[in-house]
């Protein structure tokens, strides 16, 4: 693994809990990371993965099929962390997951999870309190959507999310944000004036 | 603890990952047993709380003030958990939470939690599991929300949580699913013919 992937989980993890220099060689150790190309399909509808991963560098979206048109939940970017359903309940996924650019990330699955926490107690108590953390991330992210308009969420997507705006097709950041493309381009228009 | 509770708290883990006789014991001696009368204002906007719980009987809602008016994003009943965001950030809470029932709960710390941790280390890998599913559990609800009109969210909260609609008053359903009560009245009233 090369030191700028090395740097990257490192900072992420440590953003979450506290980390001793044991616990980053575990992690490092029985980590696999695999090459994305550009529009590879992750993870189709009624597909079950038993993989996990962590985005060192690139964009995976996420997104349902509804009457035939992509309704898009999630941009995931560096630094995030994906668990499809089928990971933790291995139930048919009920969504995509699909490369937005070139993906490089860390993958995991239960199996080696279950095995690395009944080797390393350290490790099993700074998972539970990563996902913690995550809860509070996600919940933050829902309560955020319901509690402001469409217009309101772009604005704060280009204050939050900057560099998003400018990965992704204007489109398919319309669908994240629960309008149409024609909505977006008025919304753009009235905040450039 | 008496028996009832203790069957909701095995019931409500052993669904998560599987749970031994043992660890059943650590986490029911570990736990501490509240009950909260109704209208009771667990948290408030702006307060840090270091509590989390689990709900073994009754009802708490969850809300922001938006300009004076309650924005309910969440009831939490029987057998759900709830982590305010302060539990594991520390920072103050965004929302409030409230008792809408005599609520009885199971509340928890983090220091308690991680000296229990330590103790355990079975434990540390059990909340790593139970954790990483209420993740899944709390996207699903996002993705739901999101992907579906008021009326459609009606639909399925009447038949996923029945009870919910026959506990809360219809005006506090009406802010859950995003609309203002009169148009719920119009969505219940076509429903019905």
């Amino acid at each position: 693994m090369d030191n700028l992937h090395r740097k990257i989980i490192i900072e992420f993890l440590s953003k979450y809990a506290p980390i001793s220099k044991e616990l980053e060689e575990i992690i490092l150790e029985h980590s696999g990371i695999k090459t994305l190309s550009k529009g590879e399909v992750i993870l189709q509808e009624g597909q079950v993965s038993k993989e996990c991963f962590f985005i060192l560098k690139g964009c995976v979206k996420k997104f349902h099929l509804i009457d035939g048109q992509e309704k898009i939940t999630a941009f995931y970017t560096e630094g995030q962390v994906v668990t499809p359903n089928s990971y933790t309940d291995g139930k048919p996924s009920k969504y995509f997951l699909k490369t937005m650019e070139e993906t490089i990330a860390l993958f995991g699955n239960p199996d080696s999870e279950k095995e690395a926490m009944s080797l390393y107690p350290e490790l099993a108590s700074f998972i539970g309190l990563v996902t913690e953390k995550l809860i509070v991330d996600i919940t933050d992210e829902f309560d955020t959507w319901v509690n402001h308009t469409p217009e309101e969420r772009y604005i704060l997507l280009n204050q939050e999310r900057p560099d998003l705006i400018q990965r992704v097709p204007q489109y398919q950041i319309a669908s994240y944000i629960g309008i149409k493309p024609e909505s977006l381009s008025r919304i753009r228009k009235r905040l450039t004036n």
